[in-house]
């Protein structure tokens, strides 16, 4: 599948990997979690998880919760690198296939943006291991509206 | 949409349904989240959250992981209540839909199995607002399989 | 879950019921498929299909593709119901979970508007054999935008 | 997201991948639909479809279940040629996000599996037009069990 080739200026690139990275900083939810955000590029946002035991099931995997956590931030965060100036996004739907038993130390969700565009976008996310085993692979759609003040 | 007609006789549906409650109560999971078993009946668990400060994102809004998290404990939970002895399950696709901004002080999400089988599970779990309002619709599949030792 | 109010007044709907029963009866893919329509109400619509023998795969069963067929159909129309004057909706997203072998004769795909929205809305379908036993359960996602002249 | 390595023989391979062309050549479905089988290779199937008017919906474009068709085929055939002998599957769930409008005049769905297991097994499609253009995005899931007498 093809990379997603951002249509915008360096300059608006750069600001909005600045605003996820400021974003990220000031949620406490995601602290909360205890995640951090590995990387961020257009169109491409990492984000991980060093598993600890309250994240565990009762069977001493990563609770499917969390792995869709992760997904759920990834993607939506990815699709904030390419939002037109003016515009927000919300995700209407996510889709997660849990392929492997969630065993790692520390768990990372690589969102990436297939499709952007004025009403409606697309991301995916690999949710992998340390060793770039695959854990899961979730799909995410956005909906895309003008941003109203105070947003 | 057909309710689920458990087939077991009701001793069994009140030992699996007395094992959810036990299993809950001492999940360290659940319990991080702030999770409440609401309600557990032969394919059908209903699991609540009282939101607060650090389940939000940045405009104020439940986390749509958290929304995620709620209908994957409410299915999988529900599931549970079905599970033919000697048999387990693992949840391999989840799927939610968010239909409206998580605004409300508690959420529940009731889960309620539409099939079950030998070797594939499917349920379905509405995300709702202390009103019953829809925040969210969520399906989720399940692989069945023999119960190994020690599992 | 809650049954989809529809909040145009009667003549609307009306027009809008109409409309969906003549763009049907002018769909060379319906008639190719060997659809018929069975039922147009607010908010919903159910689609039949008679099985043939090309209709099936290898092991004689209904074939997949022909469920997500007429599962995208009956939302589709479903929710072509509901839509605000000036608009059109496009399907983003369809899902489809098969939950029995597709062995009847006559096939009933029962399309019902959830949520509808000016940018985003949502359905879901039962697809059922004669005896209203469930084959497969399907979610459909619409972005609905400013009709443009000429669609 | 990793290429699948086949675990077989080449022997079981190419022995498989006769099997998934004998089969789809004599499939009254897939004649009917009017699809070629454009490619087979371990874990990965292509299936093309020339557009002609009855594929069509009301507005020109190629109908969404057509889309659907050709990813649960591609995925399907493309997880047979993995199985494992003795062994059979069942799509238990298709997912499709819709990302352009089907215009083009040959659309090819093309398979590949991710995980393959014992009880469980993923695979995606890409669906494209003649330039490689992405117009939809599959996945699918099945369920693999033991090959019964006469099946």
């Amino acid at each position: 599948m093809g990379h997603y080739a951002p249509r915008g200026a360096v300059g608006s690139s750069t600001s909005k990997i600045d605003e996820v990275r400021e974003r990220f900083a000031r949620s406490g939810f995601h602290t909360w979690i205890g995640m951090r955000l590995e990387r961020v590029e257009p169109g491409e946002v990492d984000v991980a998880l060093d598993v600890e035991p309250h994240h565990l099931n009762l069977v001493g995997l990563l609770h499917g919760g969390l792995i869709a956590t992760l997904a759920d931030t990834a993607t939506g965060l990815a699709y904030r690198t390419v939002l037109e100036p003016g515009t927000r996004h919300v995700t209407t739907h996510l889709s997660v296939t849990f392929l492997s038993p969630g065993r790692a130390d520390t768990v990372t969700a690589r969102g990436k943006v297939v499709k952007s565009g004025g009403r409606f976008g697309y991301a995916e996310a690999d949710v992998v291991g340390p060793e770039g085993e695959l854990l899961a692979r979730a799909t995410a759609t956005f909906a895309v509206s003008p941003e109203r003040a105070g947003q």
